[in-house]
């Protein structure tokens, strides 16, 4: 399988360098990206990170992605600036800022920090890592229920889960806080690290397993990516250590159809209000 | 147990604001923090978090704290220049660069991005969290093996580890990758959400426990503070999920007397070469 040179997702992440500004890009966000109340968070990392990457040419891969979501992104113009911050040997780091205008004036939607690398071709020797978690393969796992007003989304990727952890939607959930799925972008390009950045955030909240449905907002999300992944589906499981205190740290493992684990993230909640 | 007025850990976190430019700290690094080849990271950035409270005072409690490890921190003159990002109704949002002057002109040595709220006093319902990891109590766990040529450290804080995973020190790593312990500041001073910064960092890598001897550096920790912690120790669990390609993620868990989880982190590490 080829990656598709025109792909949805390619064109989503446009970005067009100003000449009196370089650095800083204008972007039009795809409404094709709506989830709930706002467009997709892996998407706008997605994009952030695809602007830092212009600036490294030296290291072309994200090692690292850290995100602070500051308000939700909405379809239409928006403007990424970014910062080279440090050009190293082995690593390169810089930050970027998403940021869109609204009636009440210029608002920041995500800033991340990120890491560069050259990734390699064979991504080196994996000591440990986790296993591909066990689940049914695709085709005998359904589509993601339709559980919100508007998931255009789901148009956009192609998100499969074990049934094993749909107990939520059947008004049974499980409370081990646990999902697993499959993911692949519905226009079959083929996934990279940017796409990584989107399935790493794509299956639905861990909370919906402890029964607490409702909006569910990431404060802060981290990504490693861990090698580049092979043609096919990725594979997606998100769990959690911890669910307190209003808020829940939920902790994504992707693998590639190597079974080659290709990333991880953790991310920081807000639980919704009962 | 009161906290001591006048701490080591307060004096090396000293913060004077520069009437010029307000929002921009003059800070003196205390070389009593030195571990290996640099000054500790949890210490930096404890000092980054410092100065952000102090231009968020509507928001007392550090949620999130993310960090980018840029260089090796040294002993004396710094600079931390802060940015308020937002200021909402329950999370505020900054940023922190701290810089040194050296001999190839100024260098940041990390960058913080960060959320605080406040967390009230009971810290809100605890749903699920890990149970304090089982280990000895202190008083049976031999301090830290002051395996580096330089361990200024481990004067500032107490760090008793649990024997059972003291392999790597008697050449016997146990390839679990996991490491347990106990922390508190050497003066006395009770633990709060500074002092868990340092905390989540305290404990020697686990790379140590897969035979891997050698400068780990950190790239990229982010750390979650969950609630304030009881006066008293603070018991600390550092385990991973995959050391892979060059890198290893390391997970810190935290918990204080009471046994409650009060912080985690996970951080991105190298892996020493060997």
């Amino acid at each position: 399988m080829e990656t598709r040179v025109d792909s949805e997702f390619d064109r989503a992440l446009r970005l067009a360098e100003r000449s009196c500004t370089p650095g800083v890009y204008d972007a039009d966000l795809d409404e094709g990206w709506w989830i709930g109340g706002a467009l997709h968070g892996g998407y706008l990392m997605a994009l952030c990170a695809r602007a830092l990457g212009l600036r490294l040419p030296e290291h072309p891969d994200p090692l690292t992605v850290g995100a602070f979501f500051l308000s939700g992104g909405r379809p239409g113009p928006a403007t990424v600036a970014t910062e080279v911050v440090r050009r190293g040997r082995s690593l390169s780091h810089g930050a970027a800022v998403l940021s869109q205008q609204d009636d009440e004036g210029r608002r920041e939607r995500l800033r991340i920090t990120a890491a560069f690398h050259d990734q390699g071709a064979d991504g080196g020797e994996y000591v440990c890592s986790p296993p591909p978690a066990p689940m049914p393969p695709p085709d005998e796992c359904p589509p993601m229920p339709r559980h919100l007003e508007r998931t255009d989304l789901f148009d956009r990727i192609d998100l499969r889960i074990d049934p094993d952890t749909l107990g939520w939607h059947r008004g049974e959930p499980s409370r081990r806080g646990e999902v697993r799925g499959w993911v692949r972008l519905a226009d079959g390009r083929d996934p990279d690290p940017l796409m990584l950045l989107v399935a790493l955030d794509a299956l639905p909240p861990v909370t919906l397993d402890f029964g607490l449905d409702g909006y569910a907002p990431t404060i802060e999300l981290t990504a490693h990516l861990r090698a580049r992944p092979v043609p096919g589906w990725i594979r997606v499981r998100h769990a959690t250590r911890a669910l307190a205190g209003g808020y829940v740290e939920e902790d994504a493992e992707a693998w590639d159809e190597s079974g080659r684990l290709v990333a991880q993230s953790r991310q920081l909640v807000r639980v919704p209000r009962a």
